[in-house]
């Protein structure tokens, strides 16, 4: 079960439940039913139960899920017992941002190393976070075997610079340029691409909401 | 045609596509095939005819796509041919990242006004945009008459400020706290949640790679 390939949609929603699930934890919680939590994450009953459904039985239809099996089951699952250390690649506006924003926070997660060009940054420490110059990128990504890196550098290096990290031992990249990066397919890609949400967005209020006047 | 619904993930690969097209423009392409397309934007060809056939015709099987047409038809789509101003609410670490992002760069879209709490930043103006204390949200808001707002509040007061936002109007959230929003159905929600996406992306590395090895 383990390595069983799940939907890459019942992936993106495990970090919903698992949050939840420990809100409800904290609170003395111990059953939850799929109604419930669908109210709670907006994600229809149907969907969560068969979403739980590629987990293997966790729970009895009519008894509820149990909270803290769940919350065992999610954390493990997503690594969280452990902590993934991530290299962020340039620290302009989004960047900076990005090292204040807190990943470590509910997680496990850290950056543990920030690499810019700017002279006047490297050599800082930003909320307990190293700068270090771009050249030592490869040999730090290497000693701190970090195997997950942040890109929001500018657009024109975008594909110079992911092709480093690949050399330097990067098997994840989230990137925040506009760039579609071209990578070995051993080598995730989650884009994030900020414009393309917004224009999204627009598109959909002004196409549903003529439709529903 | 104007009003057909087409399914969320079409309407996501859309700027994509038109970012791409525009590019081609630029450099005097005038045809382009589904397959050069698939190579820049990679997305799989099918995909895109798909994607295009959605739209009615916009090219011809082996002629490729008519470079200046789609721009023109996409453009319309994306309403790239208006401004839309948006409303960006708590200029804090992020929402002061997203300020400077310069998403008016390749786009009709402006951030018009920004809200805070904070005394010393708002009557500031931050990279040409007003800062307004937040109480002034639903005036500025009708007076704008902006229907899009980018919410990068503290999650303790999300549900909040989204109940004041639609009150003023506001038809469309593009929201970047971990909170699942209530809103009534005509209020469309596009969430970016930072550390979903980067838990996603650790959860199909560990499973993934050891499935690969």
């Amino acid at each position: 079960m383990k390595n069983q390939v799940i939907p890459k949609a019942t992936a993106k929603r495990l970090p919903l439940y698992y949050r939840y699930l420990k809100v409800l934890l904290d609170s003395g919680k111990k059953k939850v039913s799929s109604t419930e939590l669908s109210e709670a994450v907006k994600v229809d009953s149907a969907t969560i139960r068969r979403d739980f459904s590629y987990f293997g039985e966790l729970g009895k239809r009519g008894y509820g899920y149990d909270v803290e099996s769940l919350l065992d089951f999610f954390g493990k699952t997503l690594s969280e017992d452990r902590l993934t250390s991530v290299a962020l690649i340039g620290v302009g506006n989004l960047g900076n941002a990005l090292l204040k924003y807190g990943f470590h926070q509910n997680n496990n997660i850290r950056i543990s190393a920030a690499f810019d060009v700017k002279e006047d940054l490297v050599g800082r420490i930003v909320d307990g976070i190293p700068v270090y110059p771009i050249e030592d990128m490869a040999e730090q990504i290497e000693q701190q075997q970090i195997e997950i890196a942040i890109l929001t550098v500018p657009a024109a290096v975008a594909q110079d610079t992911t092709n480093q990290l690949i050399e330097a031992g990067i098997k994840g990249i989230m990137n925040f340029t506009p760039v579609r990066l071209t990578t070995p397919q051993a080598v995730q890609v989650q884009s994030v691409d900020l414009t393309n949400e917004l224009q999204t967005l627009i598109y959909f209020l002004n196409h549903y909401t003529t439709e529903k006047q």
